[in-house]
């Protein structure tokens, strides 16, 4: 697949096939190409929490918020939950900052995950402190994001901004969910 | 190419072929794979600026400061330069923040650079002052990472680190550059 295609087809999804599982091996690879792209002064400071049992996966679950501006929907309902998550930390006993390294990191993992079938989605809307209890992670684990990842059970647009220029983004009759984008000329300064 | 292919080539080149131009329009495909891709709140507060003439190429260049570890080397010489730069912005009119989106945007631009049989560099080491003076930048647009691309005229290594645990980059006699890496069961929490 080429790049292009790969970009187009890695939306955010948010309802997946529950049942359709995602090996440990199948995230470990994602992860892996986390591992090999660029971290800022190769400080490579970020760690990774794996999870796919249904267990761990309802503990990560409940931090979560969903589609912010979906304000009738409170996120998938039990059998359209993701079945896997990457959890991705900085590890401040390498280092303080990170850079941009998390953005990086991310766009690998969700490429990858498009490749393999998979989809998902990222949240900066955790609950921070009760997913790092829920861990049991050491003090000197930030929480960064959290990927959810499955077999997406949704279509997802990309369309052009309006003219009212709003970009939220909206879930249609059909549960189709759109996304307006800017054109390329509004993002390229002249 | 396989995304863990196009992943494993897109390492961190410093020295170019200069003559080996790249268009305005290859430039243009790279910010719509940036575009494309996701951003925090779908606020798309990312702005860029296209450079590819030797002019502004110069400009830009005077602005870098190249590859930290390498203390006896101050950059590529005249002929070794990068042919383009994609200068990555946030817009603050847009939003007061932009979550990890420049990660994203810069692996999206890299990945499709890599598969042009290009290359490139990000920047922190940048003087911002310097170089929105030298664009004319106006003064709501922050200067988040500059790019470097050109077909490299390098061999970059990706290596084990070793026992020292040391993550400096080097480069050998024969001009090899060597990144060591962390393994991957180093990164994932038990």
């Amino acid at each position: 697949m080429k790049i292009r295609e790969l970009i187009e087809k890695n939306r955010s999804y948010r309802r997946f096939y529950q049942d359709a599982e995602v090996s440990q091996e199948g995230l470990r690879e994602l992860v892996d190409l986390a591992r090999l792209s660029s971290t800022g002064g190769n400080l490579q400071s970020l760690k990774y929490v794996l999870s796919q049992t249904p267990e761990k996966n309802a503990q990560i679950f409940k931090t979560l918020k969903w589609a912010g501006y979906l304000k009738d929907w409170d996120g998938p309902e039990e059998g359209e939950k993701p079945s896997a998550y990457v959890i991705v930390l900085h590890d401040q006993t390498i280092s303080k900052g990170f850079f941009w390294d998390h953005g990086i990191a991310v766009q690998s993992i969700l490429l990858g995950a498009v490749e393999k079938g998979l989809g998902g989605c990222q949240f900066n809307s955790v609950d921070r402190v009760a997913l790092a209890q829920a861990l049991a992670l050491p003090d000197h684990f930030e929480i960064l994001t959290v990927i959810a990842l499955g077999k997406p059970k949704e279509v997802v647009v990309i369309e052009e901004l309006g003219e009212s220029g709003d970009i939220k983004y909206w879930r249609d009759q059909q549960g189709i969910h759109h996304v307006p984008k800017r054109a390329l000329d509004d993002l390229i300064l002249k």
